[in-house]
């Protein structure tokens, strides 16, 4: 039966990079983006061209996106620039974008030099101009410019304190967005009257298009009295810099603008396209696996929850698959795709998707013709230089024999160990886009059929 | 819009009764068992009757089941005893079969005499006597004969101390059944030449018979040598009775017997049928779903993880059904079923299924057409009095206005007092029945559809 189990393990990992492949960023712009003389096409969007077209975006996976549009309509670019981390500005050479190198997950001056170069890059455009937004996961820290009186270090202090507090991403964005001069639709505020164009590829669960990179160019549904709010009830109020409470009254107060709101006329300008995600990459997997044979279906690409517990319900799923055929029969995939979130409370080396997998393996124990895998499409699981891991019901069985408990392992959030000794890494390197992580339930063939 | 919230609310809890009601011991019983002059009929199988009917059973729904024998065939049955918890003993007005009440989840002398009955009602017989075995959950504290020098109070003073260091279900029984003179297929030992036929509700996830009541009637795949490597590996060896060690020490040695084993020939007379199973509920909800016009499917009845976390994972799939139509276009039901688990870090009043509700009701805040029900199948969540929750995206904006901080609540393990504020109980009784708990989801209409 170890032959099933192979299969299943190999079919997991095809299923995974084929996700990867249709988020990377020179093959979402590809296919989301045409060219064709006087006309731009996005997805299913004609854009005129009759003005000067300029690039510009921020994120992890930007200089990526930046080649492809250089290569599908590089000879009409005016001009560009794209903020990338600083330790990959190198990686990518290019003739009219200049890939500008900033700091990320923590803003830094660099962020806001970037951030000044694009304002100064989109502001007096005129309104035949077209500006293509290249934006992913990390803009948010890559490029910022916070307001008047208010300095990078504040927003990183009152950022890291609400993070501290257990906000979430929303209220977090809530507050930035209310000290920045870019976040939350202030960037298509400066655009405007160009024509602004923004493709992006989502590292939100659930792709909510105001907050990839804090939403520069979409409209903020949120307040003054919302980031007031936010700051009360994670009580950060009292501990933020004075300059932040002052600006936030001023807000208040109605003494500086609000960002621009739902129904701003200048919204009439601006095209906003998720050209990768992971629901994206989900449904690229399910017709692949339907190509090898398999029933396949996407149970939510918006998972959140404690790693080591979303792998035990994995493992309920492929167990009930194996004895039932439900919810589909054997051959099956089963796929997910999310973020998970891990509670440290040992001292070991990991990251949510190899702790997820370490758990299932638990659970799947000695079972045949079953393989799980979670694995983080940036090829980046933690502080650690695998993507994640691939396990099955001869995983447990294996570290016995190796004089591995596994039960230690998980406990001691030090599953990149136990699959570096047990075998079940999956490595890519980076692979320099985000859509977040997959989950993959591998189910060859029914017990007793 | 609220109008499909109570749509969706509503078709969960229809739901729920529809898998409580097929799980009712009486229902599974006449699904299950005919009888006709000189055959019973269990399931597909025939059995001849030659001899005499007896009826024994152990459980808390095998007071039910019982019943529902004495009104197919109780002209037949020569003489009967089966144990019920002593609070319930009086519930059932029987007229062969006599309920000896016994104690739960610890187990007494009451059981010892209950199991002691039990076996003297099986002994002796001929091979044409038929032996109609009724077992449930709870069975294993209800009977139970402690083999040569082992008390009661030496069993259960072992059985604690495993739990308490984290030993699951399969390895207490493991212990337990190298203990037990009716455990582990020793019943069935008894019971030889009669032909034995149990019936079983089952309450233990995944369906094991050799776990249900700690498998009486079924093969023991187990040896005196797994009991001994569980004592010494959850570290309870050390402290175990006297009594206890000697038993299993003598059992390493060859010198008591061994549980009957896969393969003996007395299981050649055994005819071990589940006759009701989450998932067998979980079927028949589906079934009922697809009737009241949903697309439906069924994840896994095996669900177990940490409630709040499952919670989390519930409201992923709804949010994702609600975006894309995946895992189903809605109108959608999306089922499960198992056992989660709460560690209790609070002081509240609360159960799984509540706690699994209230934290699904935090994410799914603000959606709607969307339900999500967590019930106990027994009616009971935890020590209180409620079978479980229903929450849809009104539940946390109304407990707001009601001044309740339902993440307060959440840490507090305090679902019980939040849900008699706030609405969403779940409130059915004592159903007389349990096969675990039943997760709900319920989608009305797919976003912007």
């Amino acid at each position: 039966m170890s032959e099933l189990d192979e299969k299943a393990r190999k079919t997991a990992l095809t299923l995974a990079l084929e996700g990867i492949a249709v988020a990377d960023p020179e093959t979402a712009i590809k296919n989301a983006l045409k060219y064709d003389a006087k006309k731009l096409k996005v997805k299913n969007e004609e854009i005129s061209l009759n003005g000067r077209v300029y690039v510009i975006g921020a994120g992890k996976a930007s200089g990526g996106m930046a080649k492809a549009v250089e290569e599908i309509m590089g000879e009409i670019v005016e001009d560009g620039v794209v903020a990338v981390p600083e330790e990959i500005v190198n990686d990518y050479s290019l003739k009219k974008i200049r890939l500008v190198g900033s700091t990320h997950p923590r803003p830094s001056e660099k962020s806001v030099h970037a951030c000044n170069e694009i304002l100064k890059l989109v502001s007096g455009l005129s309104e035949d101009d077209v500006v293509l937004a290249l934006i992913s996961g990390g803009g948010s820290a890559l490029i910022e410019c916070p307001v008047e009186g208010v300095t990078i270090e504040d927003m990183a202090e009152v950022s890291i304190a609400l993070m501290n507090a257990g906000a979430d991403i929303f209220e977090l964005n809530t507050v930035r967005k209310h000290l920045s001069r870019i976040k939350g639709g202030w960037l298509a505020r400066h655009a405007y009257p160009a024509t602004l164009v923004a493709l992006m590829i989502s590292d939100v669960v659930g792709d909510r298009m105001d907050t990839i990179a804090s939403g520069p160019t979409v409209p903020d549904p949120t307040t003054f009295q919302d980031a007031a709010a936010v700051l009360q009830r994670r009580k950060v109020w009292d501990k933020a810099p004075p300059s932040i409470k002052e600006y936030i009254t001023k807000g208040l107060r109605g003494e500086v603008p609000e960002t621009p709101k739902p129904g701003d006329p200048i919204f009439r300008k601006v095209h906003n396209h998720v050209i990768a995600s992971n629901i994206d990459s989900l449904k690229a997997m399910q017709n692949k696996a339907q190509k090898l044979g398999y029933n396949a279906i996407i149970l939510t690409a918006m998972l959140e929850g404690e790693a080591r517990e979303v792998g035990k319900v994995a493992a309920a799923i492929a167990k009930e698959t194996l004895r039932t055929g439900h919810p589909i029969e054997p051959p099956a995939v089963i796929l997910a795709g999310g973020e998970t979130t891990v509670t440290v409370t040992g001292k070991g080396k990991g990251g949510r998707n190899q702790e997820l997998a370490l758990a299932a393996a638990i659970e799947i124990k000695g079972l045949t013709s079953v393989a799980i895998a979670s694995i983080g499409s940036d090829g980046r699981d933690g502080p650690t230089d695998a993507a994640g891991a691939v396990v099955d019901g001869k995983t447990v069985e294996i570290a016995l024999e190796k004089g591995l408990d596994p039960m230690k392992y998980l406990a001691n959030n030090d599953s990149y160990s136990f699959f570096a000794k047990a075998g079940g890494h999956v490595k890519t390197g980076y692979t320099g886009t985000n859509v977040n992580d997959f989950l993959i339930i591998v189910v060859e063939k029914k017990l007793g059929a």
